[in-house]
Formats: structure tokens, sequence, C-alpha cells
């Protein structure tokens, strides 16, 4: 299924409990975020440990355990954990040794969120048949 | 398990699969993004119809169907699925009558991402201990 319109477009990615990677920003033509869902199989970690010039992460797990390094520290993530990490944290998360990791990823560029809900949101006249 | 740091922080939202709406932004102290986990019981519908003044909102929805009315369009979304909404769009969400629908929503202000991923990630030198 995939719909477009001119304020949206809708994608279908698959079964959202075993798919890997998938990374929505062109799929979606996204331009305030990057979104991606994500899974380290178990025993396998990000190769590499990164910051980023301008985006702030958010993560929220999924399902599954695993392990976050972050500026030195580290600690068990799992199923249910949301965490931010700041540009400059320097970063790098692994799946467990005996479970995968499957995890969202929002990229944002750092304080340009000015609103949100109440605050960025409008009320509109339309109405579903529903309603 | 909450945990804080110069450049980051963690929390626990709980089970991922049966919470109510959880809301990250506050909790999380978010800049970029605000980010929620959210869940209508079946038959339940958001009860108003949006629009937003600056946000772009993306949506992934992680178990259920339900129905998106956008613009004067409805048709039903479900498990896997993953939109984008445009701040223009007339938008209204409805659980399925005999299911409930879960999902994730990123609110991110429009036209402000400029790179993601590998134009805005930057190599580090620190290891953690599995690397």
């Amino acid at each position: 299924m995939e719909k477009l319109g001119q304020n949206y477009k809708v994608i279908s990615c698959g079964d959202i409990q075993s798919l890997g990677r998938v990374v929505l920003h062109d799929t979606l033509a996204l331009t305030g975020a990057e979104v991606s869902v994500n899974e380290l199989p178990a025993g396998v970690s990000v190769p590499f440990v990164h910051t980023h010039k301008n985006n702030e992460e958010i993560y929220v797990v999924l399902s599954g355990k695993g392990f976050l390094f972050i500026d030195g520290d580290e600690f068990e993530i799992k199923e249910g954990d949301a965490f931010r990490i700041d540009p400059k944290g320097e970063r790098c998360i692994k799946a467990g040794d005996t479970s995968s990791l499957r995890f969202i990823c929002v990229q944002a560029k750092a304080n340009t969120l000015e609103g949100f809900t109440e605050t960025d949101g409008l009320p509109a006249a339309s109405k579903p048949s529903w309603l």
C-alpha cells in the first residue's frame, strides 16, 4: 500500500516485528526529521562510535535487549526504554549476546522545535465520516 | 531505570506492547522533536481534526489496525505502515472497530533537517569495551 496526497505520503514497511533496517527519510520525503526502524541481531554492534554535527537522536526500544555506550558509560537497554542523545554524545549500540535489539531512531536538528501538540496544533473544520 | 549524563537521558516507559500514551518531550528534555507512543483502544477516534502551525508529523504503526482521515481521504492503516503528514494536512486517526491501534508519532518543525546519518554523523575516537 502506498498513498500520496498533497500533504501526505503513506507506505507499508512490512512486518514491524521482523523487518531489517528501514530508513524513512527518502521514501516519505521527510523534511523535519529522519526516522528509521532498526534491528541489530544478537551479538551485533554498530561497528563504530559516532557523534553528530547538529542532530539530537531520540531512541525508542521496541523489543529485545542490548547495551548503550555513551561518553564512556556502558549499561543495558531493553524493550520499553527511550533515550535522548545530544549531538556531542559519543555513542555506540550493541544487541545483547543472546537477544536481538529492535528500535526506532529519530534524528532531528537540536533546538529547532518551537512548539508541539497544543502549542503547534490548530483545530480544523473538516470531519471524517466517523465524527 | 533512569540515567542522566551530560549528553543523554534514558528512561523506561514500561511495557511497549501495552502502555497507554507516553509523551517523551518533557521527560527526556527533547529539543529537536516531540516523540510519543500512543494507543487508541478499539473503536476510539481522536475526537477532532487538526493541522499544525509548523510541525511535520511522522507516524509508524506498531500494531493493530485503524483509519486515517487526511484532507478528505479516508483509508485503512495497519501495523507496519509509516506516514508523513505536512503541517497543513487536516488529519484524524481512529482505531479499528475491533482492533486497537498502537503507533509512534514524531513532531518536528518542517524543513529544519539539514543532514542525517552520513551527512550529519562524525566518527569518534572513544571505544566501548566490546569493540
